[in-house]
C-alpha cells in the first residue's frame, strides 16, 4: 500500500465515521427539542448502540496501520498542507481513542451515569454530602484516565488537552493569572459605584412569540443562513452542526426577561456561523472541523457580546425590538438598553453571570479542579474551598452549595478540563475582535447600519475556512500576530464598562 | 451451541437490528418535518450509510447458523409460542434479505432513484413518455426480484408477499372480485341520485392553528397517548413508531378544507394506536411487531372511517368542532357534517377519494400491476389500459396521465404489490369492526358519549397485543371466526351511504 493509498483509506474511514457520528447528533437534537417524555428509555438504547459502534470505528486497528504507512511519507512534510494536518489530527484522535482501556471507559460511563443522577438530586436537595462519594469516585477515575492518556508536567494537562488541544495547566494559568487580578479589581470598582441600569428594560413583558420572531431576525441579520439551519426551543440552549447544510440552533425564552432568549440566540448563532463557515469540501476530515472548544466559544462570544451587546448594534436593532415589544421597549433609548444588557453584577450562578464577572466564575472552577486533580484538596474539603475562593474573587458569601459547588453539571460527567475553554473563548474573542477592528475598518459604523458581512467575511477567511489547520495558540498568532493575552479582553471590558459606571 | 443459546443470540441480534433500524426512522421523520432544505444532501449520506450497515446486520451469516440450530428443536414445536413465531419470522426475513443478489439490489436502488426523479418531472410535465423507459427498466428489475425471491403460481405473489405475508394474486382477487362488482354498482347508484351535501361544510375558513388544536384533541379523545407521541406537520402525512414510548404522527392542513387535516390525523392516530399497543416486552423481535401493511391499514381506516366518519362520533365531537370553528361549523347540524364527510364522489385522484370510491382506485391499480408483472400488457400500453379500466370502474374519462397513471409514486420506487394492502386494510377493518360490535356492545352509543376505550381495549387485546403471532389471514379467522370477505365492507358502506343518498 502506497502512502497515498493509506491516506485515502484514512480519509474514507474518517468521513464515514463523521457521517455516523452526525447521526447521533440528530438523535441528540431531537431528544432535547421534540422527543416526548415517554421516548427517553428507547432513545438511550439508540444512543448507546451508536456510541458503541462509533467507538469501534474510531479504534479500528486499520487506522493505526494506515497511519504507519502515511505518516513518514512526503504527505506529512509540509505541516500546513491538508494531508499533514489531517494525518496529525487522525493520529491524535486514534491515540486518544485507543489509550484508554475498555474497562476504564466502562467504569467512567457507569460512574458518570450514576453521578449525574446523584448530582441532579443533590442539587435539588442542596446536599453536597449525597454527591460527595460519586464525585470522589469520578475524580479517581478521571485521574486514571489522565494517566492512561499520558502527561509530562501536570496530570491536569492530559484533561485540558481533550477540550483544547495543547492547552496545559501552565498555559491556562499564564493568561488567567493577570486577568484575574485586573478583572476582580475592575468588578469591585464597578460594584462600588452603586450604579444600576433601569430595571424595567430587562424585567418586563416579553411575549414569547414576539421573542421568537425577533431572535430569528437577529440571527438572520448577523448572517446565519436559515436555508441551512433552524432555531428551536430547548431547556439548555445549544448549537449542533449535523454536517454541510444543516446547523441547528436552540434557545429558551422567559416571558419576563429579554436577555436569555435574545443573547442566547446570538451566542448559539455565533457557534452556528462557525459551523456554516467550515470548508464543506473537507467535511468528515479534520480540515473540515473546528479547532477547539475555546475557538468555538470565541465565535459565540464574539457575536453575543462584542457585537450583540455593543452600542452600535442597538443603534441598528432598537427600532426592530421596539416594533416587537412596543410595551417593554417602546419609550426606551439606545443608552437605556445598552446599560441594561451590560450590567456588571456579582452573583452566584455562572450561567446567569454577565460578560465581566463570568470569567471570575470560570477561574474559580479552574483553580478548584486543578487542585482536585492534583490531590491538593480532597472532595470533602471542596465546598469550603469553593466558598473561600468565591469570596476572594467576587466578594460575596456563598449561601449554600446549590448556589455554590453544586450548580454545574460538568464534574458529574467527568468533564474536568472543560471549564477553562469558556474563558479562553472570551480571551480569543477579544484578541480576534481587536484585530478585526484593525483589518476591517470601522466596525461600529458598520454595525450601526446593520452591516455584519464585513466582520463575518473576515472571520470566514481568517478562522472558519482554516478548519483545523492550526491549533488554537498557533491560530491566534497567525491571525493577530501575537500569543494569547489577557490584555485585549481587559481593554474591551474597561472601554465598555467604565463609562457606563461613570469611571475611568 | 444449544437451541436455546442460538435462540437467545437471534433475539439479541434482532433487538440490536431493530434499535438500529429505528435510528433511521428518527432521521426520516426529521427529514419530513423539520430538516432545513440545505440539509438534504447530508441527510441522504446519513441514510445511505445506515441502509448499508442495516443490510449487513440483516444478512449476517450467523443468523443462518443460529436458525439452523434452533429451528428443528422443541422451541419451534408449538407454532403459536413466542419462540416459534419469532423463529418463523426471523427465517422469513433472513431468506428475503439474502435471496436477492447484491447486484440486483444495487441496480434496483439506482433505477428507482433515477425513476423517482423522472416520475416527479413527468407528472409535472404531464408526459408519460418521459417516465416510460424508467418504468420499463423498473418493471424488468422487479420481475427479476420476484424470481430471486421465488414463487409458485404467479410471479406477482412474490411481490405481494413483501407487504402482506402469504398474500397472492389469487387470494387478493378472491376478495377483490366480488367487491368490485357490488361496489361499482353502488357508487354508480349513488351518483345517479344527483344528491350532494352542503358544500359550505367542507369548503370554508378553517384557521390552521385551530385545526391543530382540534386534531390534538381528537387524537387524544380516541386514546392516542401524547406522553409517548407527537403530532407534527408534513407534506405527505405518515406515522412512524420509533420504538416503545415514541410514536410520531404527522398531518397537513388546508386553511379552506376541514377533512385533510382532521381525518388525516385520525388515520395516522389509528396507525399510532397500533404502534402504542404492541407488546413492548417483545420490542425488537417479531412478537413485538405489527402483522402486515394490511392489518396496519385496518387500524388507521377503522379510526378514520368507521369511528371518525360515523354519525355517533359527530354527536360527541360537533360541539368541540363548533367551538374551534364558530364561523364554519357554527350553525351546522350533525347530519350536515355527517353527509359532508361521507360524500361519495367519483374523481380521478386516489389520495383524495372517499371511503367508497377509494377501493375502486385500488382495484384498478391491482389489475394494472398484475398485468405488467405478468407481461400481459407492455408499459407502453399501460396508460391506455389504465384509462379504459378507470372508465369501466368509475364511469369517467381520464383527462390526462397526470390525473391517471402518473399520479402515484409507488411504481417509480419499485413498490409493485403494495397497493392491494390499502383495500385489504378497509376489508379487514370492516370485518373486525363488525365483530367488535358483536363483542363490545353498542359502539354507537359509546361513541356518542365520547367513549372509545371499549373499542380500543378490544383492539388491544385481539390484535395489538398479538404482535406477529398470526399472519393476517389467520388473525382474521381467529378474531372474527371467518376468512376475509368483501361482505362486511359492503354492508358497512350500504348501511352508511344508501340512507344519506335516499336509497335502499
Amino acid at each position: 500500500m502506497t502512502p497515498r493509498e493509506a491516506y485515502d483509506q484514512l480519509a474514507t474511514h474518517s468521513k464515514k465515521t463523521s457521517v455516523f457520528g452526525s447521526i447521533g447528533s440528530v438523535l441528540g437534537w431531537d431528544q432535547r427539542t421534540y422527543m416526548p417524555g415517554g421516548g427517553s428509555k428507547h432513545r438511550s438504547e439508540q444512543l448507546s448502540l451508536l456510541a458503541g459502534m462509533g467507538h469501534a470505528m474510531r479504534t479500528d486497528p486499520r487506522i493505526g496501520e494506515w497511519l504507519a504507512v502515511a505518516e513518514g511519507s512526503d504527505l506529512a512534510k509540509n505541516p500546513e498542507s491538508v494531508e499533514a494536518v489531517n494525518l496529525r489530527e487522525w493520529r491524535r484522535g486514534f491515540d486518544k481513542a485507543t489509550k484508554i482501556p475498555q474497562a476504564l471507559v466502562e467504569a467512567l460511563s457507569k460512574a458518570t451515569s450514576r453521578g449525574y443522577d446523584a448530582w441532579v438530586q443533590a442539587r435539588k436537595d442542596n446536599s453536597f454530602a449525597a454527591f460527595r462519594p460519586h464525585l470522589e469516585e469520578i475524580v479517581g477515575l478521571v485521574r486514571e484516565k489522565a494517566d492512561a492518556l499520558g502527561w509530562k508536567t501536570s496530570r491536569y494537562d492530559a484533561l485540558a488537552d481533550n477540550y483544547e488541544p495543547d492547552a496545559t495547566a501552565a498555559s491556562i494559568r499564564a493568561v488567567f493569572e493577570p486577568l484575574r487580578k485586573e478583572l476582580a479589581e475592575l468588578v469591585a470598582r464597578l460594584a462600588a459605584t452603586g450604579r444600576r441600569p433601569d430595571p424595567s428594560v430587562m424585567d418586563n413583558d416579553y411575549p414569547v412569540a414576539a421573542q421568537q420572531n425577533l431572535c430569528l431576525e437577529g440571527a438572520k441579520d448577523i448572517g446565519f443562513d436559515f436555508e441551512c439551519g433552524r432555531l428551536d426551543i430547548t431547556t439548555h440552549p445549544f448549537c449542533s452542526s449535523f454536517g454541510p447544510g444543516d446547523t441547528r440552533l436552540t434557545t429558551r425564552y422567559h416571558p419576563r426577561h429579554f436577555s436569555h432568549g435574545f443573547f442566547g440566540t446570538l451566542h448559539e448563532a455565533g457557534h452556528g456561523l462557525y459551523g456554516q463557515g467550515l470548508p464543506q469540501e473537507h467535511f468528515g476530515t479534520p480540515m473540515g472541523n473546528s479547532v477547539s472548544l475555546g475557538i468555538h466559544e470565541s465565535q459565540s462570544r464574539m457575536w453575543e457580546n462584542f457585537v450583540g451587546r455593543s452600542r452600535a448594534f442597538w443603534i441598528f436593532f432598537l427600532p426592530k425590538a421596539q416594533k416587537a415589544f412596543p410595551g417593554a421597549m417602546g419609550g426606551k433609548k439606545v443608552d437605556d438598553v445598552y446599560f441594561a444588557i451590560n450590567e456588571s453584577q456579582r452573583d452566584f450562578i455562572r450561567v446567569e453571570a454577565d460578560e465581566s464577572t463570568y470569567n471570575l466564575h470560570i477561574m474559580l472552577r479552574f483553580e478548584m479542579e486543578l487542585k482536585l486533580i492534583k490531590g491538593q484538596i480532597s472532595v470533602a474539603d471542596a465546598p469550603g474551598a469553593w466558598n473561600e475562593t468565591f469570596k476572594k474573587l467576587l466578594g460575596l458569601d456563598v449561601p449554600d452549595d446549590a448556589n455554590g459547588i453544586l450548580q454545574d453539571v460538568h464534574w458529574s460527567g467527568g468533564g474536568f478540563g472543560y471549564f477553562p475553554t469558556y474563558c479562553m473563548g472570551n480571551l480569543f474573542a477579544a484578541q480576534f475582535f481587536e484585530q478585526a477592528r484593525a483589518d476591517v475598518g470601522d466596525l461600529d459604523a458598520q454595525f450601526a447600519k446593520g452591516e455584519f458581512r464585513p466582520l463575518l467575511g473576515w472571520l470566514r477567511e481568517k478562522i472558519h475556512a482554516q478548519g483545523m489547520r492550526y491549533r488554537s495558540a498557533k491560530l491566534c498568532e497567525k491571525v493577530t500576530g501575537k500569543p494569547l493575552s489577557h490584555a485585549p479582553l481587559m481593554r474591551h471590558l474597561k472601554a465598555k464598562l467604565e463609562p457606563l459606571y461613570g469611571l475611568g
